[in-house]
Parts: C-alpha cells; structure tokens; sequence
C-alpha cells in the first residue's frame, strides 16, 4: 500500500554524518517515550495524540446536522478566529477548495473568516459582503476574551441580530469553546447557540482536529470522516519504534541540521492552494519551539513562484537554509501543454506533457541545484490533495513537532511569550487594571 | 506636508552605536553617488531611476485606450507574468481593490494571473473560470521563453483563439515585452497585438513602474497617473544629501544590524491588503543582496494574525532578526467598535473606539514588547493606502535597495544564482541542446 506520508532525506547527505543523525534518531526515540508516557513538560496538553482514533461519532454527527441546517438557506459563512482558531481551518478549506471556488459553481456556501486580525479596512469591507448575503457564523475561542476575534464577533453578532432578528440569530450562530468556563461559553448558554467543545487538553495549534478544524471544513463541504480516517492511520504509523517511522525521522534530520549550524527551516510547496499549510506549520513550529533563544525559524516559499524572487538568495544567500518540501505525488486536474507549430516560444519540446510534470521536473532540477549549492533538502511526499491525506499530513506534522522540541529540550506545548505584547496594548488601550504598565509605556517610542 | 514614506529608526537603539550608524550613513552616501553617477556594478540597469520623473504620455494614454476599449465587454483579465512580471501589478491591486473585490460590485473586472507558477491544478481550474467569462488577457514577458508564462500563454492563446476567433483574439491579448526582440515581440507583430515596451534598462523586480505594473494595476481600476506622481516626489526626495533621506536611512540601518549579526529582517504588515507588498519587497531584496554567501533573509509577517503564530518565536526565538513595519497612518474605512451591555468579554474599555485605534496600539505595543526581548525595529509610515502613497513607496524601497546592495558590495541588478535550476529542469524535461547534463543528473535522489 501507498504510505500516505513518506519522507526522504537523501538530500542531506554530506550535511550531517550518519553517525550524528544516528544519535539524533535516538534523542529522537527517547522524545517519543517522553511524549507517549506524558512525563515531559506541559504534559497537560497532550490531548491531540489521540484524537483522530476516539473523535466521538456524536461529533460528526452533530457537525454534519449544522452543515445541512446551513445549507438550505446561507451562503456566506464567516469563521471568526485566529491563530489556531483559524490556521487550520483556512489550511484545509484552501487545500480542497477549487483555486475559484468563490467565483464559480454557486452550490458551496463561500467561507471568510473574520477576527484573525484587526483591520478596519478588511471587517469594513466583510460587512460589505455580508449585506449581500445570507449570513451565518461560527465563534471560535477557548476564552471568548482574544481581543481580536472577540472584537469582531461584537460587530458580526450585532449585524445578525439586527438583520434576522434575535430569534434566528441563534440558529446562526454556532460556538466552539471551551466545555464549561469562559465568556463565549457563558454567552452561548445564555443566547442558546448550539456550541461544540474545545478539550482542555488541547493546545490552539494542535486543535485543527477538534470541532475548531473540523465545523468549519465540513460547512466548507469537505469530507471530515475521511480527514479523521487520515489522520488515525498516521497516529498509528507514528507510534512505531522504528526509524521509518516519519515522525523521527523529519524531527531527527531537522534537529541534526539545526546543530550543524542550519538556522532557517523553508517548508516549500508546489502547489499554491499549500500556502496556508504552510501558514498553519509555521504557527505549530515557530510557537513550540522558538523559545529560550533557540529553535530554527520557520519560513515559507511556494514555488515555482518564489523562484523567480527568492529563489537568487537559497541559491547564492547566506548558507543556513534547509528546504523542507512537501511534494504532492498526483495532480487532481490534468491540462496538456499544446504544440505550437510555430515553435516561437521554442518550448514544443514540452508539448503532450502535462504540466504536472513540468513541475515535478522544476521540483527535482531545484532540489538538485540548490543541494549543489549548500542547501539541504527534506521530501515530504503525500499521494495527493484530499481530506484523507491531509489529515494525515496534520497528524505527522503535529506528532513530529512535539518530538522535535523535546530533542530541543523546550516544552512543545507552552507559548510564554505571546502575552507581552498584549500587556502592552491593554496598557495603551486603556484597559482597567492597566494603569501602572500604561505610565511605564508612556513616551516610549 | 506630510512625507508620503517617514522613517523611524529610534526603536534600534541600543542595538547599533551611533558611531556605528554614521559609519553606514557615510557608506550609504557613497552608494548613493556611485548609483547616481553610474558607476557601479550593474549600471546598464539603472532605467528605473528616473521612471517617474520621464514616462511617456504616449505610454499612459495608450494604456487608458485599452482600459476603455475592454471596459466596455470583457470581466476577466488573466494577467501572464512571473517574478517581477507578477508581483509589481499583484501587489498594487491587492493593495488598493476592495478585500472581497471579486464577490461584490459588478463593474470592476476580475483580474487574474497565469504562469506564476507550474501547478497543474490552479490552470485547469483558471480555464474553468475562463469558460463563464468574457476574456481578455496580458502576456508580460521579456524575451517570451520563460517556462512558466510560455506555458501558461499557449494555453490561454489558444482557448481565446478557439472561443472568439483568430480576428478578435487580436484585441483581446496585449504583450508587455522587448523593444524589438525576443519570442515574444515576434509573436506580437505576427499577430497583429498590440504591445508595451519593457526598457532595457530595467531590470524585472525593478518594474513596477513600467507598463508591466502600470498596465494590468490600470485595467483593475485604479489611477496610474497618481502612482507615477508618488514616485516622482520620491524620486526627488530620495536625491537628497540627507541623513533625513529615506533611502539612505533604511539602507544605513539595515546594514549596520546585518553588521551586528542580524541575519533575518521581517517585514511586517497590519493590514492583509499589504500581503504582497511584503512579497515584491522580498523579491527586490532578496534578488538584489543574496549573493557572495551575503544578505539579510527576507521574510514577512501580517499582523496581528501571525502574533499568533509567529509572534512566540519572534518573542523568544533566536536574537537574529529585525522587524521593519510598514505602517499606514490612516485606514480607508471606519468600523467603531460597539458597546455591549452585558460586557461578556470584558472589552468594553475598547467601546466607541475605531478598529484602527486598537490596531495602532497593538501596533505600538508589538514594537515595545519585541524591543524589549531583543527585536530591533524600523519603522516606514505612509499616510494611508492610495496609487500616490504606493508609487512613493515603491520607488522608496527601489532606490533604498540599490543603496543598501552597494553598501554590501554586491551587484544588486544581477541574479546569477537563477540559472542553475533552470538548466536542471531542461536537462530533466528533456530540451534539445542539455543531453549531457541530463546524463549527469541521471539516477541523483
């Protein structure tokens, strides 16, 4: 049978000694125990491990009675989130979705999201939209209190009510928060929202999984069970006590270039509905391992695209990049490069081949330059782009990462240090009990 | 008045001596004279310099008649380009068009791009949306044999041919190409299409000033003769012998960090519309100093959604990056913030308060809290977000770009690293002339 996800790491030889990937494969091992008896840190949140093979049917099924409600009479659905609120679902719905879905073929409900920053120009612009279409609305947050999708979920909420009346409000509007506690959870109790559980044992950016990923893929009209069923073939895979197993061997490569001085992880795709995979594995990355002044940045490129602007500096730039590509075997569409009799482009050398295979030879000549050029390169390899295969492509990645930041020896499931800056802004906003870091923040800059 | 592009560097300090400053601010004079008097590497590619202050009324006109003669029947424009024959035109339109253009308002055209990348799956589904549409399309090129936009024209040539006629194909493709030669001028004055000049003397991420940005950015609506002007006052205020010179200030500061062991700048974003604003910048950047094993990382960030996912690794991650922000004084929009009586969230400090204001003070607070963990930051502020603000920025960047690549001494109108996977790639698809480097890649990964 066809792996769902493969990984190949010749290209780094000469990069790192068999010796030390060796001993990096057995940190790699221990990380494994660590992870799987829950004796490392933040051990709490280690919730996301086994998910895909005990999601409750009642979950599904629930999601799927909101997706058929919804669809006899909505089509603007906004998902009001961010970070991993957001990245997942906007991951996977770009991934699946016709690179026009939103301009053609008018059965889909069209999904935006809204919350995931705090741009005037941008909510101005939704409500816009919004006053054209039938509206509803997914709130996703642990707390109800992130200022950003808090913020617009007051504006969406308002628009709702005053547009449907308070009644069909709450048919249209749905929750996702935490089981018991918090201010969306008090407020869809007291509205009557139906409401789906976050799990406290499950961090933001490993939640793609729970109701945050699966609620709004599934209104986006994709096929959830096949994504769990994805993703439950991979948890098994990564269990495995061998060096096949893809979860140690991406976490042991990368920390084996890490310590020969590699500082930039590019994750590069070929496929631009991959942009926001690669949006959603820096924030799962960056957040659990960039800490303690360590742990490689996560940068992305989609090519062949960025080739022809970033591509001069992995060629010929300073010499600490690793390129991390996912490579997608099949291409769901196929479109021949026709002759040209002419011949004026001199490119009929090309003609009868698809383009697919243009691009897997565009894939193959860069590996090769750039490792000739002093950048090593891990393959990541999935059959194609369906639910099945991203959510196995989710779970590796996730189970990856928590191996990879305990060889790192951080904790993969904190992040402490994304509250300053919000200290900072309640301080300058204004907010109640603020006050003293608002005279210490005065005149600054 | 108000500067269109102001500089703010006090947020490195602590970071870069003031004698170390003024070392690179005397450097960056003499790369200034030395880009002014033409004798630096490279300076058989200086035409974009005076672009703004020397366009041709015969070039806008000639644009504004094919504005009006496409107006009239056409609702989708695929733009054909790659690099810097792409991201000029897509950054620009991104920039100033409506966040859901394409899902409200009838009377703007779609604009599209084609051949910016390989993917199978993008152009099979680009020519979906073409067959519900009227089309029209622009092929920018210089020579007319690059891959992908070859690739993709000979697709989109012959669908146009098939489905209006040989006769009225000719009005509907324009090419923005060589003065005389290359595939691409010959095709044109075969055809009959009417064409745009690239200069000679301008190098692709060098531009977005000419008919290769100015033509599509006008076909989606907007008023090329204001972005010209906007570069025309920069491209005064950036002769300047300044120290308040923008271009001698950012080039000057961002060297003196590199200097100091900074490795990876950011530029980082507050509002979605400047996604590719941060994308050109990286090619120009990128393209023009990563070389000799030298330059910064270019990389972005949109905040506040990626304070989400980047913003622990920036807190707390390796001490090797700078934050340059692009800050836009005034939103286009107003969106204030609503009262709620029940307070559920706790955020009704923030009541009556615009979007935009907690947008600054996330802003501000970023850059204290980042500051403060060891981010220097550079700050860039334009008014707000316009054809005259944008056409000031760009030349900024530009002329700031080739200060900042002779301070580094390298040539910063070169790529010579952009070949390399190319040759592979014929080599692999089997081009006529690369047999025996197809031999040697034989059986390599």
């Amino acid at each position: 049978m066809e792996r769902t996800v493969n990984i190949d790491i010749k290209a780094t030889a000469g990069f790192v000694s068999d010796a030390d990937l060796s001993r990096y494969e057995s940190l790699a091992f221990k990380a494994l125990d660590i992870l799987e008896d829950g004796s490392g840190r933040g051990s709490d949140f280690l919730g996301w491990m086994d998910l895909p093979s005990k999601t409750d049917e009642s979950i599904i099924s629930n999601i799927e009675s909101i997706v058929k409600d919804w669809r006899r009479d909505i089509n603007l659905i906004v998902v009001t989130g961010i970070g991993g609120s957001y990245l997942g679902a906007k991951s996977a719905i770009d991934a699946l979705s016709h690179s026009f879905r939103n301009n053609i073929g008018k059965d889909l409900p069209q999904i935006v999201f809204a919350g995931q920053n705090l741009s005037e120009e941008y909510h101005a612009e939704l409500l816009d939209l919004m006053k054209e279409r039938s509206v509803a609305c997914v709130v996703v947050s642990k707390s109800g209190t992130t200022t950003e999708p808090a913020v617009a979920f007051r504006i969406i909420k308002s628009y709702i009510e005053e547009t449907y009346g308070r009644a069909e409000a709450v048919r249209r509007v749905v929750a996702v928060t935490d089981e018991s506690r918090g201010a969306l959870k008090g407020l869809a109790d007291k509205e009557g929202y139906r409401t789906f559980v976050i799990p406290d044992n499950v961090g933001g950016r490993f939640s793609v999984l729970t109701p945050v990923g699966l609620l709004p893929i599934a209104l986006a009209g994709f096929d959830i069970r096949a994504l769990i069923n994805g993703a439950a073939g991979m948890e098994q895979i990564c269990r495995e006590r061998s060096s096949e197993n893809p979860a140690i061997k991406y976490a042991a490569i990368r920390n084996a270039l890490y310590s020969k001085g590699k500082k930039i992880e590019l994750l590069v795709t070929y496929n631009p509905k991959l942009q926001y995979i690669a949006e959603w594995w820096k924030q799962l990355f960056g957040e659990s391992e960039g800490k303690e002044g360590l742990g490689l940045f996560p940068a992305s490129v989609n090519f062949t695209a960025d080739l022809h602007s970033m591509g001069q500096y992995i060629q010929q730039g300073e010499r600490t990049l690793i390129e991390t590509v996912v490579s997608v075997k099949r291409s769901n569409r196929s479109l021949e490069i026709p002759l040209d009799e002419e011949n004026s482009d001199g490119l009929n050398f090309l003609a009868g081949k698809s383009m697919d295979d243009c691009n897997k030879m565009a894939e193959l000549g860069t590996k090769i330059a750039h490792y000739d050029g002093g950048v090593p390169n891990i393959l990541i390899e999935i059959p194609s782009i369906n639910e099945f295969n991203l959510g196995a492509l989710y779970y590796f990645f996730e189970k990856a990462c928590g191996v990879s930041a305990y060889i790192l020896n951080v904790n993969p499931f904190d992040q402490p240090g994304v509250e300053e800056y919000k200290v900072n802004m309640f301080a300058l906003l204004g907010k109640p009990g603020f006050e003293s870091k608002a005279n210490e923040l005065k005149g600054r800059f």
